[in-house]
């Protein structure tokens, strides 16, 4: 028995997740979705045109495992920091052991020398399955406002 | 029978509110204010100084929907895009079938290089009201920290 | 009966707390935490390699009281306005009546001619106790992504 996926449910998987990001626990990101999901970082631009591919794309959870992997070779990840901050979730669908969601999001970037600013924005367009007693992505498109995400390739969103 | 406003109700309401005006489905943002209502959208210095008035003012869901079609007109909303993140509402009122909250927020402007910066911060002073199984803003004060608000009278808020 | 510690109630007292700070109500801030508490704000730099310090350290109530006192001589908080985001927080711990959480946050600061930018984003680390009815904080420290914080003391995080 799994139970109800609530908006108390989801607001916990979201803020966990951000949590492990911003915490650099990039090794349990990847247990947040299910071994088969969908992993996409885009732009609205993109995303609006009906492109499938996006910035990063990932459709097994063994994909994003290797992702981290590659990251923390390239060790790009330290020099600056970053801060997620994620709004409100709108559960857009609610059908018992799946769901659906779109929460806004934000990242600022930390330099060195202290100073801040915003390094993406954008939506994060999700959908939910509860895997025994726990709720994970099926799938998780992030859609940036920006087109000008190149950069954003050194953190997951 | 609509049930009591719960803190996820709000939550929910706050959500979709955000959503409606950053996917730009701004024929639906009427909808979530009562027939008679107020929405405010004013400065932090004119609201604290008692005065009415402010930059948009609308008392009526007819001068909201007269808004939105102004807007799509002037066809203003499109050059540049927005993103909101509102915080965690502060319920400061709760009687039954009405409430009132208090709930930060801030909007990141998106230019077309893909330059972003703070746009606007505020706080959101909103009454609802339940109207049949649904949760409506009959006011809605949109406070602006800042005094520089006027480009504001693009999109709402 | 204080009852159990929902993550209802923990957004209710987040949501409360920065709304206190931003209303300029600061007499009632020390309310929110216990007589004995810890209140911290540090820079993630600090805070990782374990310095206990920080950049205000207070560990009961009256010194909470009496730093308001001071912020109010020095009368430095009114030339310029703050505004507080609190993304969801992460509950880590929860025990009946008492519980632990992780909360991100950005701090915008308004100057006089309405230019905005971040002022300061970190994670708040809560420890939360029931006393009577009440939900409080015995133990917040505020750790700021940036170590150039030193400004930040002119008001409390």
């Amino acid at each position: 028995m799994a139970g109800a996926i609530t908006l108390e449910r989801i607001i916990a998987l979201q803020a966990a997740y951000i949590r492990c990001i911003d915490n650099n626990a990039l090794e349990e990101w990847p247990d947040f979705f299910l071994d088969r999901c969908l992993y996409v970082v885009t732009s609205a631009e993109n995303h609006k045109a009906g492109f499938e591919g996006g910035i990063i794309y990932a459709d097994t959870k063994g994909m994003l495992i290797d992702r981290v992997a590659a990251l923390r070779q390239a060790n790009v990840y330290e020099r600056q920091s970053y801060r997620h901050i994620v709004g409100l979730p709108n559960v857009t669908k609610n059908g018992g052991d799946s769901a659906e969601s779109e929460t806004p999001f934000m990242v600022v970037r930390i330099m060195h020398d202290g100073q801040s600013d915003i390094f993406a924005t954008g939506l994060y367009l999700d959908a939910y399955r509860t895997a025994g007693n726990e709720l994970k992505f099926s799938k998780r498109l992030a859609v940036c406002d920006s087109s000008r995400v190149d950069t954003l390739m050194a953190l997951p969103l």
